[in-house]
């Protein structure tokens, strides 16, 4: 069992629009299970995702028919789901650690897909409990949008340089491993990563 | 003749530290000619760079031996040159589009590449004068940085999805077109777009 994200992501990093689309909705030719999601969906046996994407999702979800009828689902969360949530589907117990023990304890033999939203995948990141960022760079640029990764720009400035010169001259980096990569007909390329 | 640039950028989109330093200098596998240096240089005939760029360089590349001898560098900028710039270096003149005029009135069978910053990179975009964008994706996050993109994160909101929900519902995105890409040993991917 991998615990495993797969993303859409644009080039400029940003995995959704300032509203919350997903970036997979600016290329045409994304639909249902292209893009490594039918292998993804055959991989997995569980989903996570965040609250505010559950939020987001749950009354049309419902509304169009479950999505995951052979998944179990789990929303990292710290109040109570609705009433009316199908079976398999659990809120968390404690926090990222504890959603991942959850999940352990279920002994799933398939793989556990992390959903998102990019806040929930990160505290998966910062935990050391995902196994595979799986992400598929997409041929745009949005500009604007939800990124991935808590970034934080900056511009350039003299005065930086000239401090970097008088210090140690170290590189704060987190490493990855690249384990495979592939390029889809529309020009995305998925890139799997493992933390080193 | 192609305009290019050349850039290695970390996994979250940054090509150099606050300070400047460039992200290729989070990976050990980095050094003279590595990651399609080896090929640019010997493709290309002419170097542009900002302002900045040249102003951070030039007195290290002056006193360590001029790293372009066999070619000519543009230098984007509004005011005048050091008197002791070696021969074949230029400043611009009237900005990006007068740098266009004088690169193509050049008539150079090589290509050129655009080094950098971001700002003149993107000044190039913007124009519609960036003829490949060429990235090595590096598997390193910095977490901040100096992004190759001017990009404006934003949160989730809930407010953002309902005004969305109520809008005409398209995305405004930039396409481009996957040229080529291809992986090298240390995880680092090179990928090369053209605008759509």
């Amino acid at each position: 069992m991998a615990i495993r994200t797969h993303i859409g992501i644009s080039m400029d990093g940003f995995v959704a629009t300032p509203a919350g689309i997903p970036a997979w909705d600016a290329i045409p030719t994304f639909g249902p299970g292209t893009h490594g999601y039918d292998e993804l969906m055959a991989e997995t046996g569980a989903i996570v995702m965040g609250r505010s994407s559950f939020d987001q999702g749950f009354r049309d979800w419902l509304a169009g028919g479950w999505p995951w009828p052979d998944k179990q689902v789990y929303v990292l969360t710290s109040s109570p789901l609705p009433d009316d949530v199908p079976a398999r589907v659990f809120a968390s117990k404690g926090g990222p650690e504890g959603l991942v023990e959850q999940i352990r304890a279920a002994r799933m033999e398939r793989d556990v897909q992390v959903l998102g939203g990019p806040r929930t995948i990160r505290a998966f990141m910062a935990i050391g409990a995902l196994d595979r960022l799986e992400m598929v760079i997409l041929p745009v640029l949005l500009g604007t949008g939800i990124p991935l990764f808590d970034i934080k720009p900056v511009a350039y400035s003299a005065e930086a340089f000239a401090a970097w010169q008088r210090s140690s001259g170290s590189i704060d980096a987190r490493q990855f491993n690249l384990e495979r990569q592939r390029v889809y007909p529309d020009g995305s390329i998925e890139v799997v990563y493992r933390p080193a």
